[in-house]
């Protein structure tokens, strides 16, 4: 039931207006209608994952080329609780390896860059418009070790291509550069095994620290706990729309 | 040259015999002979690497039946530092997979489990007896988070098959129980990317340690490089019995 129903009957048709075409509730009354045809325990879950997911840590993979590594960048993204991820294909698309994802990319926001002359640089700017740095991870001149990046601000863990790394575009428009500890001889770990080293290392240090405000906003939680009920509904878009439509006559 | 004949040269014969029967500096004097085969850069990085190495920490691969995850965990063994790595197959044929590998396999010592009946057994019996705590990472009653495992013991970090885990045989025998970091859906990391977060949570923490003799003896550190430089010399084997041969003729 939409919220304002409740607190404000006497305005009831005004108001289901106002949270259907200005969705401001509408996000909370669809959850509310949803969570009727889902499992305590599908709730449950979703209560307590929603809690460990952040946006302050986003990770944007460029150009890679197997998908088995993609894959289990996603999956390693869901266990760490990060929301979304960025995929740049200005050469290879990127497919979802259903075997190593385990299902992890339905939980997550993905966001393509595929269609523009510089994805690349369309990634980047999307990016630092919604306050990301920039953090390359590859050895260079002015990098520091991935446990002393300063993450006070959100960032955005940029990863090339298996063979050559992030491209001189990423590499420009970087914001700081990042290496995580090699004492080997093979000097580059699996991209899946970066992705997951650099997200240990930041979000463990994030969900530890009292100064980040890393948690989702409420309006992101229902929007994200919405988009995972619609996951696990039969039919969702039928249930989705039978509710508005409700909303409508009420 | 080995070192015997120069402080004691009026001895020398018997002082090659000695070291040629008993072996106490065959190796010694063989690096020696092959170091003048191989690159100034070649051994600066052998003398690098041989400084970061370790056997303090080893990895146990049980039953993993993707190629592609084990060559991906021997590839951050070397890059961490690990040394040695023990495959136990009971039902599965490990293959390297050198796109993966990336040659790395050639640095490390690896132990095969394959022929015995009980092959998990064994390997923990052949680990227990050197020392190590056996710890499996599975979420399990007794478990503690991996950045809590003590590591002043040498320990032995084991992952079981990408599906099913460890073996009860494995399970019954660990010494502790380790888990990962988890906060979504998937609730499990690919194995390749565990192996890596778990190495890279123990070995930080013993490379920061005042007080774990994590570093390789002289005498392992001679071995080792000894077998690093025969990977890199061409015809080895022969290089290796003309120097022997000298060394019996002396």
């Amino acid at each position: 039931m939409c919220p304002y129903f409740i607190s404000n009957p006497s305005t009831k048709y005004t108001i289901t207006k106002f949270c259907y075409f200005y969705g401001m509730d509408k996000t909370k009354y669809l959850l509310e209608q949803f969570y009727k045809h889902i499992s305590d325990n599908k709730k449950e879950k979703f209560a307590t994952n929603i809690e460990h997911r952040t946006r302050h840590v986003t990770v944007v993979l460029e150009n890679l080329f197997q998908p088995h590594n993609a894959s289990a960048v996603l999956r390693s993204c869901d266990c760490f609780g990060i929301q979304d991820a960025h995929i740049i294909e200005n050469y290879n698309k990127y497919e979802v390896n259903p075997d190593i994802d385990m299902g992890a990319s339905k939980w997550l926001n993905t966001y393509k860059y595929k269609n523009s002359e510089h994805n690349t640089l369309e990634a980047i700017q999307h990016l630092k418009a919604k306050g990301y740095k920039i953090v390359a991870t590859t050895p260079h001149t002015n990098d520091c070790m991935i446990d002393e990046l300063p993450i006070d601000a959100p960032v955005a863990l940029m990863f090339g291509t298996e063979l050559g790394g992030l491209t001189d575009i990423a590499l420009e428009h970087a914001d700081a550069f990042v290496k995580l500890p090699m004492y080997g001889f093979t000097e580059s770990y699996n991209i899946s095994v970066s992705v997951a080293l650099a997200l240990f290392s930041v979000t463990e240090r994030m969900r530890k620290s009292a100064d980040i405000n890393w948690q989702l906003s409420e309006t992101e939680k229902n929007e994200i706990l919405l988009s995972w009920t619609k996951k696990v509904v039969k039919h969702a878009k039928k249930v989705e729309d039978i509710y508005l439509s409700k909303l409508e006559e009420e």
